[in-house]
C-alpha cells in the first residue's frame, strides 16, 4: 500500500515580506515523515481570497491531505475560513460548537467576546473542530484539508490534536553515512546504486567544514532489509569497510 | 509603474522530508523587500522531472521573475538545469563556458574534473551564467527564471551577482507599532482603517510575551506620506497619542 500524501499550504503575507522566518514547514515535514505520510509539496501565497481559494483546490485534489497555515485570527486580514468554505462551496457563519469554546475561554480570562473575535467562530459547515488548547480559537478539517493557526505554539498544538485521526503509511525509514570527500567524487557510484535500487531513494548533501569538502548520503525508504543491503553497497563502493 | 512580481521555487528533497530547514526564502524575500520587488509566492516540490517543469512553466507565466534553489549540483538527483531546458523546450549540453569555470576551479583546487563534475557545466543554450564565487559551478538566468544552488552560502553569492541585473521598483516601506493589547481588542479599527487606506496593507501579528497579550501591527506600501497619515490614525484610533 502506497504511503499517503500531503502538501502544506502557508497562508502569509509575513512570510514573503521577510518580516518572520516560517517555523512550521519543518516541524510538519519531520512530524509527517515520522507516520509515514510523504509531504510533497509546500505552497506560500499572501492573504488573498483568490489566492487561497486557488491553492486549496489545486492541492486538495493532488494530494491524499492538505496542511494549511495562518490566518485564522481576529483580524481584517484573517480570511482563511472564508476562502475554505468558498473552495468547497460551502456555507460558512458563527457556528455554536465553536462561539461556545471562545465564550468558555474569554470568561475564563475576563476579556470581551466582541465582534471582532466572534468572528474566530467562523465555520464551514460540515467542517469538524480542531482544539486549540493554547487560545482557544479552533481550527478545523474540511474534506481532506487541515486549517491551522500560523503562530507555532498554536499550529504544533492543533497538529498533535489532527494527526491521531489520520492514518499514515509504512514508516518511512532513512540511513545516513557521512563522507569525508566532496560529492564530485562520489556522484558517478551513487547514481549507480540508485539506478539499482529505485525503491529507495539516494540524496546527497555536500558541506564544507573547516575548509574540507565532505558529503552526507541519506538513503530513504520503507524497506529497511533493502536500506541495509544499500548501505553496506554504498560503503563498498566509496572504498570503505562495510 | 507597479512593483516587480516574483516567486521562488525550492527544489528539495531534503526540505520536504523534514531533514534539513529551508534558509534562502527567508534571505530572498528580504532582498528583495529591499529592491521593491513583491514576492508573491513560493514553491517546495521534490527533486523530480515531471514535478520541476510543471512548477517553473506556471511561476514563469505568473511573475515576472522566478528564483530557483537547489539541484544543480553533480549528482543523480540533480536535474534542475535539464528540467528547465525542458520547460524552455531548449537544448541543453556541457557549454564551453561553464567548462572553462570548472576547469580552471578544479585545477586550483587540485581536484580532477570527471564527467560528474562535468555535469554541471550543463546549461540549456540562450542561458546567461550567474557567478559562482563559493565553488565555481554557475547558476544561470534562462528568460525570467534565475537558477542557483541550494547551499545557503552559494545560494546567497549567486543572489548578490544576480539581484543587480533586475530592474526594482518603488522601495515597499514599511512601520510597525507594538500594541500591548491582544488582537482581538483592536481588529475592529484596524480594519476600518485597511478599508479606508487600500493602498497600504496592513498586518497585525500577535505574540504572548511573559503571558500578557501584545500585537505587533505593521503598515506596508510603497508612499511613505500615506503610511505616516495612516500610522497617526493609527496611534489615535489605538487610543496612543500619536
Amino acid at each position: 500500500m502506497p504511503n499517503p500524501t500531503a502538501a502544506m499550504l502557508v497562508i502569509g503575507d509575513e512570510i514573503l515580506s521577510g518580516r518572520t522566518r516560517d517555523a512550521n514547514m519543518h516541524h510538519l515535514a519531520g512530524e509527517l515523515v515520522g507516520r509515514g505520510i510523504r509531504l510533497r509539496e509546500v505552497r506560500v501565497v499572501p492573504d488573498e481570497h483568490e489566492r487561497i481559494v486557488e491553492a486549496v483546490n489545486a492541492l486538495r485534489a493532488a494530494y491524499d491531505h492538505v496542511f494549511t497555515s495562518g490566518g485564522i485570527g481576529p483580524t481584517h486580514d484573517d480570511i482563511t475560513a472564508d476562502a475554505l468554505a468558498a473552495a468547497f462551496g460551502a456555507k460558512i457563519d458563527v457556528r455554536d460548537d465553536a462561539r461556545a469554546l471562545l465564550a468558555a475561554h474569554y470568561e475564563r480570562t475576563g476579556l470581551e467576546l466582541n465582534p471582532a473575535r466572534l468572528r474566530m467562530a467562523r465555520i464551514p459547515d460540515g467542517a469538524e473542530l480542531i482544539d486549540n488548547p493554547v487560545s482557544a480559537a479552533p481550527g478545523f478539517t474540511m474534506g481532506n484539508v487541515h486549517v491551522m493557526a500560523g503562530v507555532p505554539a498554536i499550529f504544533q498544538a492543533m497538529l498533535a490534536s489532527v494527526l491521531p485521526r489520520i492514518a499514515g503509511g509504512a514508516p518511512l525509514l532513512s540511513q545516513m553515512i557521512d563522507v569525508g570527500r566532496g560529492e564530485g567524487d562520489i556522484a558517478t557510484p551513487l547514481g549507480e546504486l540508485a539506478h539499482r535500487f529505485p525503491d529507495l531513494s539516494f540524496g546527497s548533501y555536500p558541506y564544507l567544514r573547516n575548509g574540507a569538502h565532505g558529503t552526507q548520503i541519506v538513503v530513504r525508504g520503507t524497506d529497511a532489509g533493502q536500506i541495509d543491503v544499500a548501505m553496506v553497497e554504498l560503503s563498498r563502493l566509496l572504498g570503505r569497510d562495510g
